[in-house]
């Protein structure tokens, strides 16, 4: 019994991540990937804090709502801190997902080996190009997109990582939907017009973009 | 005097524009787009609202910050909230860029003409592979990296767009900041390590990714 209250106490205390948190932390990732190959066995939240031209007392935050037991006198264990971010960001979960557009953006996504390390597992690509499909790129072939939806009922995917050209952006949207996405990582400067239960991630390059340049007054 | 004292006052209550109002302004320019497109010429803030899936108060309140006049009984007109948007933001000043590395990114961004509609001109491509060398992409030429210098000071370019492999960042870092590069977008998932007057844009892919399935908790 006081176990299961403790259980239930501490659901509700864990700690909510926030966007720019999760930002900071996949980016103090980086860095100890960096390390480890370096093979430093610890770094300290200055030198973070350096690399990154912050303050050390956020990164300190930052760490902090991990959990993280490795902390020592010269400062966080790599390996530890590492795999800490890694469990609480869910790198270890897998993320199956589609690439919708076997273009340059597609084809380039699709090569991309960073993504396995952070959980997302890219089955295959789909395109309406018949010069495109049957290519293979990083083994993961290009498939007619009108066959979508045997691929994502049989596979279970529920991500799209759409980069088609914009005016067939919306086009190809209402076809995900109806092939079972739920999901969809928009790199196409389209905003799409979907149902509410559908999730839209905007990647949105030109406003990040837009953001430096405004704040440099460039 | 008067006018002199009325610019002044003008300028020190010019309205501060923040990271996430600028990444939805340019998402209402992409809706704004394409109702151009289709010649629609009035829109109202439910309607924006209502693709992005936020409130329209929201909206109304990001665009009272733009000094937009074309509000009407029906609505804002749309051309003239599309100015609007592109003179606040500065879609007009002209961002001389080159991109780093002539691989699968870097070329896809290269043929990525969206671009220009955003001010930002990208001169060439840079790489230290013989095979790329010499090729167009998008009538952008890939030049020789051990020659960056002569170019960037010739064209007067600061900012590079940074998309070669995770092991060749830092050192590819190191060459444009000595060739006078100021402003890194660095689409590596390296962290790099620069001086205190160089700025470095971290794309920071994963990171966003990640926001959204831990978001979902997927």
């Amino acid at each position: 019994m006081l176990n299961l209250v403790f259980l239930l106490y501490n659901n509700n205390m864990e700690k909510k991540i926030s966007d720019k948190v999760i930002n900071r932390l996949t980016l103090y990732h980086c860095i100890l990937f960096d390390y480890i190959n370096k093979d430093i066995k610890f770094i300290s939240s200055k030198q973070i804090a350096q690399l990154l031209h912050i303050d050390d007392s956020q990164v300190r935050k930052d760490i902090s709502l991990l959990n993280n037991s490795g902390k020592c006198r010269v400062g966080y264990i790599v390996k530890e801190l590492k795999t800490s971010i890694e469990s609480n960001l869910g790198f270890k979960k897998t993320k199956k997902a589609f690439i919708i557009g076997a273009g340059n953006l597609g084809s380039a996504l699709a090569k991309y080996d960073n993504f396995t390390s952070y959980g997302l597992n890219i089955l295959g690509l789909f395109d309406n190009d018949k010069k495109k499909i049957g290519k293979i790129y990083n083994n993961k072939p290009v498939l007619d997109i009108s066959k979508i939806s045997h691929f994502t009922k049989g596979a279970g995917v529920e991500i799209a990582i759409l980069t088609v050209p914009r005016e067939s952006a919306q086009k190809t949207a209402e076809i995900l939907i109806d092939a079972n996405i739920k999901y969809i990582w928009n790199f196409t400067p389209a905003v799409l017009s979907v149902p509410d239960d559908i999730v839209v991630w905007n990647e949105n390059l030109m406003g990040n973009f837009l953001q430096f340049t405004y704040n440099y007054d460039m």
